[in-house]
């Protein structure tokens, strides 16, 4: 039974691991083992990204070993990504400590809070000297940190690198000298900074960590990684409707990787999914709707995954109206316009755009154009086809509904039909 | 006067001015400027490679300025120019300060004590923690850096650079900031650190200091840049003699460079001797002499001067015996023989090169080997050819006269011709 679960750990959604023979050693010595994972307190929102990695930290912590999580207070200040030479702003100790509790209030709904040590980088960098920086950065080359991909590239393309960003796989590296980590876990991108870490540890005396990589998650795009910025994620916060919705809304090609990264759904079972589908003998959209409904139960239980399934069939599938639409009084929506967009002040018509912005269906005008190129705007069953559209608002107008793609609706309700106190 | 002295300071034995004309107008404005100078204290002697700099320094004072003096007491740590990883060993607070004085007595033979001031980088890096390192680095880029023509040659030749190599031009540049620094004087190959300076200045909102730089004077090989580890140097804590001979020893082709930065000898008078040499109307030899006897008079006064070129003329030149030759008992030769050649302790023959170097005449077996292919090692007035020659040492033999090179002497007594009390 241990032995059949160690290797589901070990193969179930794991694209590498340093060094696996030495691993299993070591998993088998019965030793209770150090499992680091680092987050960034910069980005306290956990998504469908980072439950990959959590899963894994999850079942290893079923097989009795004890994670530890590094609040990276210090490298969150270091490299901006996009390669730019700007450090972000210091966070302020409260923000970071705010930060922090979303994030750990988030990664307890995966990961066993009793068998997880929370430690902060401040404790050992916050006294970090000069003289400590001289003697980190002197174990390591320009060319053995060039040699990262993405510096690799960046430097090739004549993009900018500051020296701040080499620094950063040594911070990580030292944590995990300073926690004495066995495992580190990261997905796939980690990979360098990790062995960075195998490497410092050899260097202190330490015995090296090893090292668990997964896959990256691709995101609801079907294109790129799962991530904040790129708008093509599923957060663990967001609500049973949009999660159902924002899973069903995958392409078919990714459904597999998700049944496997994200579910307990077992392996024979997958093997026979895939059958299906390639004889084209099962409908990926009841195999989509037996995902969206198992993720939708980990996070809020399996009465919101049922009812989030039939509002899906309902208003999507059905293209019926949802139970509950949100609704906002026409007074507020011209409040909110004359705010947002204060040279429309004292107009009748306001161009369509500017009516979603200020109502909060879209987060800007340009997403307003290009959802109504799209054809995924409605005003009263009416598809909005131009982009200079524009609508009357007054306070004495009859409801209006407006739909924008399959999930988003809103109700402007005239200010007379609800006199104050009813 | 006043005019033609700063041209002639900012002429004579200058390489390049950033940014000349702004350091003029600075220079006319009347403003008491803060002449910044590093060193490294981990290196304590001075030789004349760095005089060139200093008189300099020297001259600027004379016109009323101020020279602050760094204390490289962080730098020092780091940066092996060699290229390997190896960080240098921190030398204890206590080492640094006796260095320091050494060398402070030594600047102080050319430098104005009166107006100079000693900062110590201890003073801004003792204090220095991780936040300040990642503002500092974030300043600039591993592109930026790589330019430098060293670490472009060594990243590009496959040979290592440690990351706290990086570190080194911007702790140097943040120096000029800490001190305010309105010129930085260098070696040419200072020039890119320095620049560093300007521009870390200019962001941190101070105006960037300008830059000095001077030839890199060659050493007495006639083919590298002076320094000790290439024992081509010529120490200003050289005897007079030595320093003479030196001096004489350096190829003609340096003469006027020697006579251009490290003497008053005017423009005009060097110009003649330039029309000489190449007419050959005038012997080098004797220019050469005027330039040894400058030089010793500068660090060690006339009379030495003059003793010291009697003392070259007869040894040297008339190949007579020196005034004073040290000596050495055969006991304590065949003491410090036992101490360095245990093997041949109860030999009554010993080699030749185990002779000058128990008597401290070479600093190697492989040096005196060479010495002796080269026909410079003299026994008693005979040459010896063999590299594999022995001697008799016995505490009964007569007195015998080494002679190394043209310079070195050494008389080993008969322990018998001096009883202990006279």
């Amino acid at each position: 039974m241990m032995e059949k679960d160690l290797q589901y750990v070990l193969r179930r959604g794991v694209t590498e691991i340093i060094v696996e023979q030495e691993l299993v050693r070591l998993l088998e010595s019965g030793k209770r083992l150090r499992l680091k994972m680092g987050f960034d307190p910069s980005r306290p929102d956990i998504h469908l990204g980072h439950v990959v990695g959590m899963r894994k930290l999850r079942q290893f912590q079923e097989l009795g070993h004890q994670v530890v999580l590094i609040v990276g207070d210090w490298t969150a200040q270091i490299g901006d990504p996009s390669g730019t030479s700007q450090t972000r702003q210091m966070l302020s100790a409260e923000e970071v400590r705010a930060n922090a509790e979303t994030y750990l209030q988030q990664f307890f709904k995966v990961v066993d809070r009793e068998k997880t040590e929370v430690l902060w980088q401040s404790e050992w960098f916050g006294k970090f000297t000069l003289a400590d920086v001289i003697r980190l950065t002197s174990k390591f080359t320009v060319a053995q940190l060039l040699a990262r991909e993405d510096f690799n590239q960046r430097y090739s393309a004549g993009r900018p690198i500051a020296i701040t960003e080499l620094l950063y796989p040594l911070l990580q590296a030292y944590d995990s000298v300073m926690m004495e980590a066995d495992v580190e876990f990261g997905g796939i991108d980690q990979k360098f900074n990790c062995l960075m870490g195998r490497e410092l540890q050899q260097m202190m005396g330490q015995t090296p960590q090893h090292v668990f990589l997964m896959p990256l998650l691709v995101g609801t795009d079907g294109q790129q990684k799962m991530s904040k910025s790129l708008d093509n994620y599923i957060a663990i916060e967001d609500t049973p409707e949009d999660m159902y919705g924002k899973v069903m809304s995958i392409p078919d090609s990714l459904l597999m990787d998700y049944f496997e990264l994200l579910t307990d759904v077992p392996d024979e079972e997958l093997e026979e999914f895939r059958r299906g589908l390639s004889a084209q003998s099962v409908n990926p959209m009841i195999l989509k709707k037996r995902l969206a409904e198992g993720i939708v139960t980990q996070f809020h239980g399996a009465d919101a995954a049922t009812e989030a399934e039939s509002h899906f069939e309902r208003v999507v599938q059905r293209r019926e109206l949802p139970d509950r639409i949100p609704e906002l009084s026409s007074a507020d929506l011209m409040g909110r316009i004359q705010l947002a967009s204060p040279h429309l002040a004292n107009s009748k018509a306001v161009p369509t755009t500017d009516v979603l912005l200020a109502a909060g269906m879209v987060k800007s005008r340009s997403e307003a154009k290009r959802l109504i190129s799209q054809s995924a705007v409605e005003i009263d069953g009416q598809r909005i086809t131009s982009e200079t559209a524009s609508m009357e608002i007054t306070s004495t107008l009859d409801s209006i509904l407006i739909k924008v793609g399959k999930q988003r609706w809103l109700r402007i309700t005239p200010v007379t039909a609800r006199p104050p106190g009813t």
